[in-house]
């Protein structure tokens, strides 16, 4: 039997007990979760509903959310096989092809689910359909098993969690009868242009594509063909292998709201970092050519060519190319085979003359702005589809080396010592508890190390690394100055020297409080409710900032928010959600002008 | 004009005024210190004396010891062409041969003194007559200077002041007429043992002798002639490469004390590790020999082979021997270069199957005591030349890997970190303040890494290594029981695991109650204060423990104690107590039989 897919409008409506009737069996066993979810009627959108039912399972108590883990059914395996598992959550791992598992594969899904049943005292969940709803493979399934089997219970749990909403909401679009189409759109042109790997990583499966490799240059060319495809009207690779779509606006002469992200990867990356920027105004795009529709500002979508810095050493290359930041230097810096990156362009058939012509004149824009997967666990752990940018972070790194004296580790009694590491171990929960004082800041003791320690000797020297951010430069210099006045006052207590060396300093970029706000518009217009945060990472938007207003749109991650990882992922649900924002915001600017 | 020497008789018996006038000019520009000390009249040695200036200073005000810092000259230099020196401190320059400076050189300590006076706000000073009080060399001079430089200010001002006790304890020998000529024996007898060193290290001017090398049997070789000249009665090489030599007692059949140390060393080491224990009872035995003198017992005075475990594995080899600890699997192990023990020790002329026949019956034995170098900066911080052993601690390590969640340094807000280098860090200050709390324990962090660390990577992974001692397995257990539920607490409360491997576990060795007492009272009787202390490293008596009784005494290090350096050292001064000490215990020893 099939029922006809419900509306919002009809959940909205229903008398109470009837709309609980709507959503039954969308938490295993726990109608409970749903029930007190519909006490927020009416909803704005389905993201909002799901968002609700989120809260009410955070909010929970331990025990309670325990028992929603405890309903579920082992993976697969022994349960399967005498068929006690739940109708919905057996079609789920049916979809996923666990009902095609070999004999040993089997065995070792056994051997998981008692290894996990063990040490976690709960059953293994996962979403077996996966980020775009339609499964996982079985190796997918089998991988995300074994590596979460060594997450830390605590950790662990949430990503059941997170699992079974995840589950809910592929539940919630077959009883709406919603499939997220555009969201699916550029969840496969992704999938598509993750095809194209550097040599030596394409062959073990794994995605790299550094500037003007073979990979690279295919990607250049899929994502032109995808622009012609939408309908832009112009499409080019530029002098320095820049992808630029260009989408007139109803006037000639009329300004351009330029947009995009990069499509190289840093080594065994993700498929989304960059990329999702390209596709998401591309996707908008379409669908205003497919309407005809154009708006009183021309959009420029652009897939810059290089901004991970891994084959050169020239991040920012294609967005700094725009603003005439592109240095000469670069061109005859060499890769790992010796190939100066001269060559690699006029190999690609780049004219190095015409460099100097990319930049822009910002007269002629309206701004800039960014969609960009997370790279962090901020929107996951929330439970947020998106987030608006309110800074890219100012950061300021430091070599630091701490020098005590090394001796007997025996015979030199604790009053006695210089520990360097000591006196490391002191900075480092320094460096935390200072951070964490400050909403937003964060600093890293990133690299440490003894340098030829041995078990026997107190150390003599440590080395660490330390990076300090936050979204004004005002308070990244309070950072820095309190942290270095610590790392003064402990070296001079525990009697040991130190040296410092300044690696690397940023200047924050803000985003403009006109084009924040219409992302702001533009996220609550869907229901999802607003959440700020800003990019703790550098992206292209930080290059435009010098010359023009900018603001970005951040897309939660999923597996935490991993991200320079294979395990880098967003739903289709979510990047659905993202084009519904960007299109918003076209509308919203189209109106302001 | 040459004044008779003094004595120590007319110091204790002269009126106060008197007494001062005799001690005149011992501290430049402070006869405050001496005439605080002589308070404490009646002296029962000169190093009772030494020891109640020494405390004196140690107890005054900051501003008192900066004063007489202060009052010192700079290094030769300017101070030096100007005449501008005392007559005392030129004399003792001149000693040291700075008034044959070359140009360059005399620019350098110009350049030095002015560099460590902007550091310090003081002038360095040296004790340039040295450990043995007939002059450091001009490289010695110069490179202590460059080292120094680099010092903490605090650890720098008490380098000097124990230099200026040091400059003092040759103004008195020089004054009461005193040579120490066992202490210089002993000395000079180190000296002529470092000319042995292995290849690769000898070229360098380091001192390396590993099991079995030319070196080492160089060494032994020269042991046995010593002994030989000094009146052993019997001198062999063992099975094993032990240098064994007999001291009849008065009659046959008498039991023997054991005593000795090792003659190997670790790479790149020091002159007196080991070598001190074997030398200082030589000097007795040379001094019995020299008055025909006999004793009730034996004495039998041991160079251990082989105690690092450097060249193979095998740490304790030589004292193991003599309580049927060799162990078969030693002899297949190959050095660096592919040479098994079994070789190297017929290379050597050892025969392998006599080994078992080094087993020694614990019947014949009275015990076994061992002169060491403290290897600590506890008796030169104390200001005293000896320490009787109260143990020899117990000792546990273990390997630890913490594992937390590596995530991007930028994007990963402070409280959804799971920082396995904080974990690290919180875990080593709780092993510092535990191992603080009790009274002898120590505890290491030695190795600390985060493997393949990024700057912008929030650690997933740190090891580090833990290092446990205390003077009885009692206490090591609970230090080690505490230390690895703090680990625990740590990591839970952090969302992080753990692996531990222990890799070591060695037994407390306590000092015999009669053989530490007739310590004690060798070291009272030569009007030095009486110090104990646990051993914090491992020793030949700890092998000897297993099967008679057995007690150690330390004698202090210069330089902060440092060992397994080459700028590990001892005065000859310190030397001859330790024989005065050792001989002390023989005649007690004698007297309780």
């Amino acid at each position: 039997m099939t029922l006809a897919p419900l509306t919002l409008q009809q959940l909205n409506d229903a008398p109470s007990e009837q709309a609980l009737a709507m959503v039954d069996g969308l938490y295993e066993h726990s109608p409970w979760i749903a029930k007190q979810a519909l006490a927020s009627r009416p909803f704005r959108s389905l993201a909002h509903f799901k968002h609700c039912m989120s809260t009410v399972l955070r909010e929970a108590s331990r025990e309670q959310q325990l028992a929603l883990v405890r309903a579920h059914p082992e993976l697969a395996g022994k349960a399967m096989r005498e068929n006690a598992l739940t109708a919905e959550s057996a079609n789920e791992q049916n979809k996923a092809g666990l009902t095609q598992c070999t004999r040993d594969e089997l065995a070792r899904i056994a051997q998981l689910n008692a290894a996990y049943a063990q040490r976690f005292g709960h059953p293994f969940v996962l979403a077996v359909r996966g980020p775009r709803g339609d499964g996982l493979s079985k190796q997918e399934i089998l991988a995300t098993f074994e590596r979460r089997l060594h997450n830390h219970p605590e950790v662990e749990l949430q990503e059941n969690l997170r699992n079974i909403h995840r589950v809910v909401e592929l539940r919630l679009n077959d009883k709406f009868g919603i499939t997220p189409a555009l969201g699916n759109q550029v969840w496969d042109w992704q999938e598509q242009l993750s095809q194209f790997s550097d040599p030596g990583y394409a062959e073990k499966g794994q995605l790299t594509v550094t500037y003007l490799t073979d990979a690279h240059r295919a990607c250049a060319a899929q994502i032109a063909s995808r622009m012609r495809e939408c309908g832009f009207d112009q499409v080019e690779i530029d002098a320095v292998g820049n992808v630029v779509g260009r989408y007139h606006a109803l006037q000639p002469g009329a300004r351009s709201l330029m947009t995009g992200s990069h499509y190289d990867t840093v080594r065994n990356g993700g498929k989304y970092d960059g990329r999702l920027g390209i596709f998401v105004p591309m996707a908008c795009v379409r669908e205003f050519h497919r309407a005809q529709i154009r708006l009183p500002f021309a959009i420029e979508v652009i897939g810059f060519a290089e901004e991970e810095g891994q084959r050169y050493k020239a991040t920012f290359l294609g967005s700094g190319a725009l603003i005439g930041d592109f240095r000469a230097q670069w061109l005859t810096q060499q890769d790992a085979d010796g190939i100066t990156m001269q060559q690699a362009m006029e190999h690609a058939g780049l004219r190095v003359p015409d460099i100097a012509k990319l930049q822009r004149d910002p007269a002629n824009y309206l701004g800039f702005v960014e969609v960009h997967i997370e790279q962090g666990p901020v929107l996951s752990e929330l439970d947020l589809p998106l987030a608006v940018v309110t800074s890219i972070n100012g950061s300021v790194r430091y070599q630091v080396e701490i020098v005590g004296t090394a001796c007997h580790a025996g015979t030199t009694p604790m009053d006695r010592r210089s520990d360097a590491a000591a006196g490391a171990a002191e900075v480092i929960l320094a460096v935390e508890q200072r951070a964490m004082q400050d909403a937003d800041s964060v600093a890293t003791v990133g690299q440490l190390t003894v340098p030829s320690g041995s078990v026997n000797v107190v150390p003599g020297r440590c080395q660490l690394s330390l990076d300090m951010r936050a979204p004004t430069d005002a308070q990244r210099d309070a950072l820095e100055r309190d942290l270095l006045a610590a790392l003064q006052a402990i070296c001079e207590r525990r009697q040991l020297r130190y040296t410092l060396e300044e690696t690397m300093r940023a200047a924050a970029a803000p985003s403009a409080t006109v084009w924040q706000a219409r992302w702001e518009h533009a996220v609550q217009a869907l229901g999802v409710p607003l959440h700020r945060m800003p990019s703790g990472a550098g992206h292209d938007a930080m290059k435009l900032h010098q010359v023009m207003p900018q603001a970005m749109l951040f897309v939660r991650g999923q597996n935490a928010g991993i991200s320079h990882n294979p395990l880098e992922s967003t739903t289709s649900d979510d990047m659905e959600l993202a084009v519904h924002a960007f299109s918003n915001l076209l509308r919203e600017t189209a109106a302001d002008l």
